[in-house]
């Protein structure tokens, strides 16, 4: 079974897609085959890896509703070892569509179900909300990482997202588990930013990454050419963070596994350990491929 | 009954806040005292008329549960003949509160139905999604206004609305009516604006208002004062563009109330008619009690 992650918290612009594209694009570096489902309707996620999400014939959406098999849905990207199941607006149908059917908590469960053992990694970007849809996506993943920008409420809605985590513990998926809380868009040069990690390493001593995603014109820029920011610019300040969250990332979860004791053999994180091939030579080697007009997959394309 | 009309896109970012914010402001000027609801967990109507989300003692969730009495949630704000229910992000936990109950359809229809003929206009300013939350608010208004934003892929989604839009007709509303669409951040110096806009009146030709938002930064800068347009610049294009829509949005209802017959007598929309008392005089006559550091309700505030 691959190790499931979602990016959730309901409010927006805090750094969920960033934080799923540039994730998944890491981990797919640094050698683990990595599948990234958009489950956003705006499908920034989608076009964040270079996939134009007004131009699709399938996408989640048909992938939910088994209106299209499954492999249809997985698009391969200019990323090497990255896959991608896209969205776009058509996925704001899905709370419609599924509100009157008893299984609709569990779509995205049963969806993520199929996916085998090609991929090592699943990453899930949410729509900024507890919706129907955001609901599926907690019902699916085993972990969530929680984006929470460096910003005056930080705070702010977490207790709600805990408490919506804690019923989904109770009914649909007893095995959620929170993998980090992920401060994003730091700015080091105000008081408030270090206040605000402060306070929630207070709160939360246990859960917040040591990896702190700076506020970064490139990580900003990146989208809008189709490209993670390990490709669009190696050497950034966003790119050297997201390769650390991904380090810690696999930290995380080789621990927990291990501490469960259960799902695949720990020994599986080992074979491509960061200490041998870390995201650093997994990306210049893509990036290099990418130079050589080589990438994998195709054409990066123009959102 | 008052009047209630709902500003209504999935998709984020096409200035529905705005348009919700600065129409009721602009009603309330011409004289008819409008209720704006914030029915987006985002509160970004409830800061752009200067009330501070994160301070309240109650908001729309608890209305909608029915926590608070109806009165306790409807505030004043500092504009004359303009009432707020405020949101916040504690509203996103809405869609989890009424996912099990079978009125949860329903909720804000009850809401409305609540409330008296002390307005004559209610405003509702919606989520970017197809959620519970969102269906509410088209179960519960009479007239849709949808925001369209001048640029490409400008009508993308707007299939998914209109077949929610039949969908909530043929159960929980079905005189739901559009009012019109509205074009928002138009820029006249590019070719693509003005396509975009004679495409989505091909499409629409009777449905699309004359009056189009401009792009414009002033807009844009007037939520972070906690101010409607006409309050933060009287003089700009975007307050000209508003007080217009008002006026086209006066003489649609007005059209409509009379060909259907139904609801209050036309006249009482002639009572303060534009041609006697127009927004540019009711606002000005506002802005200058504010001005005079006299305005209704208390101070503007700063969110």
């Amino acid at each position: 079974m691959p190790v499931s992650i979602s990016v959730v918290n309901q409010k927006g612009g805090v750094g969920k897609t960033t934080t799923a594209v540039n994730l998944a694009a890491c981990l797919a570096a640094a050698g683990h085959p990595t599948l990234l489902v958009d489950a956003d309707p705006q499908g920034n996620a989608t076009s964040g890896v270079g996939v134009i999400p007004q131009d699709l014939e399938f996408t989640i959406y048909d992938a939910l509703l088994e209106q299209a098999a499954l492999e249809e849905t997985i698009l391969p990207t200019f990323i090497t070892g990255l896959s991608l199941i896209p969205a776009n607006i058509d996925l704001s149908g899905i709370e419609i569509a599924l509100m009157d059917r008893p299984d609709r908590l569990e779509r995205m469960k049963k969806l993520l179900a199929a996916i085998n053992d090609r991929f090592e990694f699943i990453l899930i970007d949410s729509p900024p909300s507890l919706s129907l849809l955001a609901l599926n996506v907690l019902a699916a993943a085993e972990r969530v990482i929680v984006p929470v920008q460096c910003e005056y409420y930080a705070l702010e809605g977490l207790t709600t997202l805990l408490q919506t985590f804690e019923r989904v513990r109770e009914t649909v998926n007893p095995n959620l588990d929170i993998l980090g809380i992920l401060m994003t868009m730091y700015d080091k040069r105000t008081n408030l930013a270090q206040q605000v990690v402060a306070e929630v390493e207070r709160v939360f001593p246990k859960q917040v990454f040591t990896t702190v995603i700076p506020r970064s014109v490139k990580l900003s820029e990146a989208p809008s050419f189709g490209k993670p920011i390990i490709y669009y610019d190696f050497n950034s300040k966003g790119s050297e963070a997201y390769i650390g969250l991904c380090q810690e990332v696999l930290e995380r979860v080789k621990e927990t596994r291990a501490g469960q004791g259960a799902g695949r053999p720990v020994e599986r994180f080992d074979e491509s350990p960061l200490g041998e091939r870390s995201p650093r030579d997994g990306a210049a080697g893509d990036a290099e491929r990418l130079a050589a007009g080589d990438p994998a997959g195709g054409d990066p394309g123009q959102p």
